[in-house]
């Protein structure tokens, strides 16, 4: 076999076969096959797609380029939830304490954020003392000892996935349904849990914003998950303005103490939670079906469970647990402003991704790996699609460090959030549940 | 500007402006551009491919990142012809001097064969004594003063062409219309002539096989001519058989020679020598027209000046001028055996690329650059398209030095022409011309 051939095929429109594709992708992890080469099948990739057959295999490839994370030392079923990412999105902090509440070990490794906000380490890292760093058997130890461990990713995992992200970031081959599907679906797999629920976003500040894209994606995983053997659901959720109203990394923790207070009932970032939620619940067998999950869900935040499970995480992992009664022991910004709206009218849409734009300009996020984050800064919006707004009335609070940035971010925030004379409809909050109940195990 | 904006922009099909297709080209010759985002970009035009404006900027922008040969020290209007490339294609060797016969100075940079059988230069050197290493002073005094010099490549020339092809060749996105118009044009304006004629092969010996593809070329080619300020005309010519019946070096040689003596009129390589002869006369203004221009070739034959001036060519670059009386004094191979026809009937087709592999089999090529060549070796075709065959008449003589290898190219050979009782329609020789006439010079 050689690589030339390989790329050929493809870009005649051929499918692949598996021991082409791991004749690929090894050669590729191991460097026999150069950079050029890979750049041209991600190109080809892109233009011509892949089979569902050949995703599934690219994705088991490139788990079995590095380690996969042996969990089987943690009794029970280990469930994960992945988000594709957007504004506002803190369902992770909601989830971990509640799910774990539940009985349901919750091994989880996150991210850091590249882009509008920290990511979930970023977010976590806020609580003062609160560390990510652990070793496999320290992760394995908390999991056993208090039912869930959120930390950075330990081991080498997928170094297929990172190699060819690198080139993919730098080749302008990153939006391929396909590639993006065995890139989260390769790195979800070798995190070693049994299930996985998936939160496709759709929508102005998606990473997929059409739902017709983000749907294909949101299957493509779920049946890849059938295909190797793994539980996967995935539900579509409106991305279309931020999902919290909270952006900025404090400002996320304090919003989800807040919902596991029993605070934002009926927000969407409540609602996503608990529905979120009452699927892992159901997957991880703590309940007979979602809506019972949710309904337990409801109860974990009712009867306190969920914010304990929270402050026993923060304490295992070196923070103070009084967050949990305090918010302001995390840190705080010097200013503190609202943004008054300039018209009268009825909210009509949001550049949700503009929105994260102007937390990145106050220090919330960070734009190359090495940035810093400011986990202070961020702001608070006040009004969502649909509702109504006078002239003068206070839309959004802006918390920060520098005058100067306050000021482009709120420059920046009134651009992004339309407001006229029309009562818009508001866009549905979850979009459809794609499930494996009628697709049968193939492997 | 950065290079991921412009792979991005070709990736989705819009067109690339001249300044971003000369920010990628010499970003990617100078080196800051890398191989892996070039290859991405090839692939991107592979699949959304470029206009004419495009493919005459990527032209120029090529021809711009090394020398550009001066001939001005050279009076009178240089003309240059390239053929894309076929088996039995021995027009430059009849042509070279026909056409310095005919007053129009013939400066020639040729290549060195890879595949089939060797390049001008190889096939040259098979005449004993003959040198195609020469300084650009020599090469000018030459042309200045017997009018015809055929060296190999002196200078620095499209160095943006040698990278970018060496990356196509093992990326898969060598067959991209733009991107063959753009490296072939910029070598011969590199080249530094005033006029081309471009021979581009049709059918199953050719480069580009289908004739609808190869028209879309060579009109490309004339297109950029025009926008580039070159005289420059196409003629489509067919290779769905060999051009001359001989295939091998010393053999081509002496096909050559034969013709300037006045022997084969009539036969294809005649024909089409001396069309093009017609229009290389016209476009050196040595004619009033490409038919006046045919007639100056053949009464430049039949007064035995092509021929002089042949021997004149051969003696300047240190070989041996008696092979014009006498082509045995070049290599001469050991064995002589002729191909018998296993059946009767009339020839149908010629697989033309397999011919070549034959001739190849025997010597007479060379598959990596490196490879030497037999000059002696090689094959004569007695019959054509349409010829009537009785099994058992001889349809070819191949002359070898190894009785085995002659033994698999005689095998190649025989499942190479197809031979059946219908008697086929014979293609045309000459599909088209294609002239700048009514395009405007756009700059």
């Amino acid at each position: 076999m050689i690589p030339y051939d390989v790329i050929l095929k493809k870009r005649n429109g051929d499918s692949l076969s598996k021991e082409e594709i791991e004749f690929f992708i090894n050669g590729f992890v191991q460097g026999s096959i150069p950079d050029y080469q890979m750049a041209a099948m991600l190109m080809a990739i892109y233009f011509k797609g892949m089979n569902d057959e050949e995703t599934a295999h690219l994705t088991m490839c490139k788990v079995h380029t590095g380690d996969i994370v042996n969990l089987s030392e943690i009794p029970g079923v280990k469930v994960d939830k992945h988000s594709t990412g957007g504004v506002g999105d803190t369902t992770t902090l909601v989830l971990a304490p509640l799910v774990a509440a539940a009985g349901i070990p919750v091994a989880k490794m996150s991210g850091r954020g590249l882009g509008h906000t920290g990511g979930t380490l970023d977010k976590l890292e806020s609580i003062p003392g609160v560390k990510v760093d652990f070793s496999r058997e320290e992760f394995i130890n908390q999991v056993k000892k208090i039912g869930v461990a959120v930390i950075g990713q330990t081991g080498n995992l997928v170094p297929a996935d990172k190699k060819m992200y690198a080139l993919r970031d730098v080749t302008a081959t990153v939006d391929s349904i396909p590639l993006i599907a065995a890139s989260i679906m390769s790195k979800k797999i070798a995190a070693g849990t049994d299930a996985i629920l998936l939160d496709v976003k759709v929508g102005s500040g998606a990473f997929i914003p059409d739902p017709v894209e983000a749907r294909k994606l949101a299957k493509l995983m779920v049946d890849i998950g059938s295909r190797v053997n793994r539980k996967v659901t995935a539900m579509l959720t409106d991305m279309d303005q931020p999902l919290g109203s909270h952006i900025g990394n404090t400002l996320e923790v304090k919003e989800a103490i807040e919902i596991l207070r029993g605070e934002h009932a009926g927000t969407p970032l409540f609602e996503v939670s608990l529905t979120l939620g009452g699927y892992l619940a159901y997957m991880g067998g703590a309940s007979a079906n979602p809506t019972d999950g949710r309904k337990l869900m409801e109860k974990l935040i009712s009867d306190g469970s969920g914010l304990k499970k929270f402050a026993q995480l923060i304490e295992a992992q070196g923070g103070n647990p009084k967050v949990t009664e305090d918010v302001k022991l995390m840190p705080q910004a010097k200013h503190e402003v609202e943004i008054l709206s300039k018209k009268s009218g009825f909210v009509n849409s949001f550049k949700t991704a503009s929105i994260g734009m102007a937390a990145l300009i106050l220090g919330a996020g960070r734009l190359t790996k090495d940035d810093p984050i400011d986990p202070s800064v961020g702001l608070i919006i006040k009004k969502r699609i649909g509702d109504q707004v006078e002239r003068g009335e206070p839309i959004a609070t802006i918390y920060g460090n520098d005058e100067e940035k306050m000021k482009q971010a709120t420059e920046r925030f009134l651009e992004a959030i339309a407001i006229n004379g029309e009562k818009p409809n508001v866009p549905p909050l979850i979009l459809d549940t794609i499930t494996q109940d009628k697709l049968t195990m193939r492997l």
